[in-house]
């Protein structure tokens, strides 16, 4: 089959189209023919190796979870149909359409840790087959959605959702969403409207209709230099919660637009992972900041319920051949898209 | 009948003892023959203002929620005896032993936000007599414990308990409690004992053997130096959750004790209120860190249950007589005893 490998960390230049050996599914998995496959910040961040860095070893190289094996083929969101199953598994699943749920979990409760991710730790999908475990084929058959739409969800839409739960957010709540453009924000904003919630989102100007298109009541022009007073004034009683991917200096001060009892969820920082906070601020005021990294095993059943009702449409900015999978990459980079590219082997 | 008064914002000298006219309850009130109030350190900071000072203003003075009337009878801690009742209150409440709540609340939800506590915004309990909401007299007479003991509870079990309810603990968990000599640590290594958690406390060793006795598991001496390795030692799976009064450089450290997922619930800040995070750690490892206040209705509904069966006995250090409350406060102010200093008018 082919398969778009990367063959070291590097930049675009370590991603290689191979023919390779169709992978043969073991005793509990199932072999998946690749429909679509939703590209994530994660496989560059994993591609270049950065998450090894560290102020001691700013040169050292590996990904979130650990030392890579090459050759590696990337892309954690996947869906397709099952086209073979391993010796222990029903072979009703042949045929299924299936959402793949990209994490392996350190034990069977519904809130365990994730230990391995399809596409870092394992093959992933930017290829015509993957093999993964059977018990994270996920059936969609009766999905509305699109296979490309649903190749959007499992990173970007299981993060957000996990934010959403451990924010505690819900009917008539208001929440702010930073980083409102991108993979994670645009699915919170998405998916805090499904449940019923007011979005207030922060964005670019530029990217202003498209948040708002995708069900932001207000948006916020982070362009303005005013985010603080903008996101004040858009919700005088205070927020509920924050679903925040950006961190940095905002986030110490955005806590006070929460109100008493408020959560902050943070799940990134790509405005800086360094923040002084005054303490008083939480226990006065009753405030939790809440961290949350991806999604759960209960999590994902809940994005793969609302997948099937197609209760969201994730938003597809542009679909991309596998053997483009460098130019992918490379508008994924340059974050003048709203919404996912994907993958279309 | 007799009060001990502060007449303004100021050191002990501002505590004295006065003839003062019965107060009256209205109609949807109880007076209360106080048997005992407790002393707490907010007493101590209300009495100095403390609460209102702050770096633009480093010489204002007020209380927690804003500007005393003086004189003011101090003592949020209270129980006693009702011996009358206002025109709309059932008058099968006189001669009932209570336990008063002294909060009240901005709604009539079960998580509504404090806005007034007795003591601080009315007349509390180190007093012969004082009055309160009917709602906030609970009947205790079945209660195993006596009236001192009764009276250590509101505050600083209070607020343990809402810092316990908060962080989530039960049992089988494991708990950190620094500042486990002090009222709210103390309270919070009996509750979360009580709980069936294991609990490692933090306090200097010379408070150790009390500690212990009020059933902490471990206790790491801080006056080693070693805090974080020897709580780490102590749990080498991580914590559950953290109940933390202290605050300040520890705070930051000891999220790595955390196992994921865990919860570092903080109430105050001795040590210091400026904390700088790598948020980072809180969303890789899907941490949080929750601020609590004090209690909640629904939170002091469950500790009067905890009265009435007894399932603590809380460690009272001192009694005083309602004359000597300027000593007891002194001794409060000294932190040489653990356990609830105690006012018998």
């Amino acid at each position: 089959m082919r398969a778009a490998v990367i063959t070291h960390h590097g930049g675009l230049d370590a991603i290689e189209l191979r023919e390779v050996e169709l992978p043969r599914p073991g005793p509990d998995d199932v072999l998946v023919r690749v429909a679509a496959a939703g590209c994530n910040n994660t496989d560059l961040w994993t591609r270049e190796g950065s998450y090894a860095a560290s102020a001691e070893d700013p040169d050292a190289r590996g990904g979130w979870l650990g030392p890579l094996d090459f050759p590696r083929v990337q892309g954690a969101d996947v869906t397709g149909t099952v086209v073979a199953v391993g010796s222990g598994t029903a072979p009703d699943l042949v045929g299924a359409r299936v959402l793949v749920d990209p994490a392996l979990y350190a034990d069977p409760g519904p809130d365990a840790a994730v230990v391995d991710v399809l596409g870092s730790e394992r093959d992933g999908g930017f290829a015509e087959h993957v093999v993964v475990p059977a018990a994270c084929a996920h059936r969609v058959d009766d999905s509305p959605l699109s296979d490309v739409e649903l190749a959007a969800l499992p990173i970007a839409y299981g993060t957000a959702l996990g934010m959403l739960e451990r924010g505690g957010v819900g009917e008539g709540h208001t929440v702010l969403v930073t980083g409102a453009s991108g993979g994670v924000g645009l699915a919170a904003v998405q998916l805090g409207r499904a449940r019923g919630a007011r979005v207030v989102a922060v964005c670019s100007g530029s990217k202003a209709q498209a948040v708002r298109a995708a069900g932001a009541d207000v948006v916020v022009d982070r362009g303005r230099g005013e985010v603080l007073a903008d996101a004040a004034a858009a919700a005088p009683e205070g927020y509920d919660a924050a679903v925040d991917v950006v961190a940095g200096p905002f986030l110490a001060e955005g806590l006070d637009l929460l109100r008493r009892g408020g959560r902050w969820v943070v799940a990134g920082s790509l405005d800086g992972w360094a923040v002084g906070l005054d303490v008083r601020r939480l226990y006065l005021a009753d405030l939790s900041l809440v961290g949350s990294t991806m999604h759960t095993r209960r999590v994902f059943a809940a994005l793969v319920d609302i997948a099937r009702r197609g209760l969201v449409r994730p938003v597809v900015a542009e679909t991309f051949a596998l053997e483009d999978l460098a130019l992918a990459q490379a508008h994924l980079a340059e974050r003048g898209h709203v919404g996912k590219i994907v993958v279309v082997p």
